[in-house]
């Protein structure tokens, strides 16, 4: 398989791959979760299963249009259809879990509930983002911009597993993650995080997270510039072509995330890890694309 | 005075003001360095000592041709350059600090040297980067990326004090500084600074840092764009049109310095705060043109 490139190449090859991913939607109100799964359906890469008010969703015509593919569960309000949605994805009847307008906060209970939940004991959830900016010329994946504040080793070797994996899935036969940090130098006593990034490395070359390269700590300029990594005589595998990155705390990866979308024209799609099936859970400024785009993410 | 709204009205306003800071330039043996005090003596808002080698730099015919402006402090090394260079400073004999070839860490243990160095007892030694990005209408300042890891509550009221003085020199009449973060939630328990961003805030109503607009928390999306601070329900006086951006620790403020760069085709300036005069410190990798807009930023 030739490494995807960007979200159009996404979605051709799932148009093309055809079969269908089962997607539970949860509480579709809004306007913008209706037209991306409508696109989805077009594309025909989803099946999808509306939790919430019927009625609503079919006052949208573009629906309407697919309704072959579409079934239909019936929830009072939005906590009934976060708990019924995530219900369905545990007895295996959903391939992904999808938010609509409802709480983040709301749908992250139900899906961390210790009876109910999707998230199996000992697994870590995080977030991948996938970004395809205009001035990089292949997509570039990180986490984690929105779930965990301050990543633990653990979770990072967690994070650095889920990025490899999925950049795998995307034709990518040995990503190159690159551990980012304000500086190059590892330094005990002022960037605590850098000690931990040696044995990441060391891991990751013993083959814990699968075939990947990983590299660190360096700033995003030597991950992705190989003119930057030569201008600051830096030598490192990563080889200023990064596939992933992996950021020292959520205030760097949201940043970059926020920054990219507003000053940079990216594009961006993203899911949680971590849960026995993907969940797409865009935020409330997301556009339609953003939401298509993250159900690509998802089905791949 | 109009604002200065982007570097070449910066230089063009430094040309028509036409009074001469004094750049004391230690152990300029680099191309880059030369070039960009000969663009400075050129325009006419520097006169320069350089303090290093002088058959060195002259050895640069830019430079020869600017003879009348140049006087020269010779110096068998770096470490000597640097502390020669400081003195003159300390001394009055110099208006501005400019680094050339040599490490930061040795510039730095100049001007902090409890005897002889520049920084008075009790300031705050922080980084200001004054950036022009395609993407939006103005110059946006921010602190800090490169010297202040993880601020404590007063570093970061020294910080907004700077910005304010520093945009207010632009012509801004009441900068708009927003507090980033994440979250736009005060959340005690999981983003302790977030706490400390409310009396940054009340301080700034009582005055303390002279006219401007301080609010936060909020990320650079809702304090840069209107539409995306509208799409959030978010009210802010920053009104998506912030002047001026604290960063909540060096690892989001340094990825924002770096995206800019590498993916926005932003521009840069950047001086060092706090010292009895301010100083430029490049990085290895600034352009001459980068370091042309630092000088200027520390001559206004």
């Amino acid at each position: 398989m030739e490494a995807i490139k960007n979200f159009d190449e996404l979605i051709d090859h799932l148009r093309i791959r055809g079969n269908r991913k089962r997607v539970a939607v949860v509480w579709p109100e809004d306007q913008a979760t209706q037209m991306a799964v409508s696109r989805a359906l077009e594309v025909g890469f989803i099946d999808s299963v509306m939790v919430g008010c019927k009625e609503q969703c079919l006052s949208n015509k573009v629906l309407m249009r697919h309704s072959d593919n579409i079934t239909f569960v019936e929830a009072a309000d939005s906590d009934e259809a976060a708990a019924k949605a995530v219900k369905l994805v545990r007895d295996g009847n959903a391939d992904i879990l999808m938010k609509g307008m409802l709480n983040t906060d709301n749908l992250l209970r139900a899906i961390l509930n210790k009876e109910y939940g999707i998230l199996p004991k000992g697994n870590v959830l995080t977030h991948i983002t996938a970004s395809e900016i205009p001035a990089y010329p292949k997509l570039l994946f990180f986490s984690d911009s929105a779930v965990i504040p301050y990543p633990t080793l653990d979770q990072r070797a967690a994070q650095i597993k889920y990025l490899a994996y999925v950049a795998r899935a995307f034709g990518i036969a040995q990503p190159k993650i690159a551990l980012l940090h304000c500086s190059e130098k590892v330094d005990e006593r002022h960037f605590p995080f850098t000690v931990g990034f040696k044995e990441l490395i060391a891991r990751a070359c013993n083959g814990e997270f699968g075939p990947c390269i990983v590299d660190g700590p360096m700033d995003v300029k030597t991950a992705c510039s190989y003119k930057s990594m030569l201008k600051k005589h830096i030598e490192s595998p990563i080889n200023g072509e990064a596939d992933a990155l992996l950021f020292p705390d959520i205030e760097a990866a949201n940043m970059f995330y926020k920054t990219i979308g507003l000053f940079c024209g990216a594009s961006t799609a993203a899911v949680l890890q971590g849960t026995v099936a993907p969940v797409v859970l865009p935020s409330r400024g997301d556009s339609i694309m953003s939401k298509l785009y993250s159900l690509a993410l998802a089905a791949l």
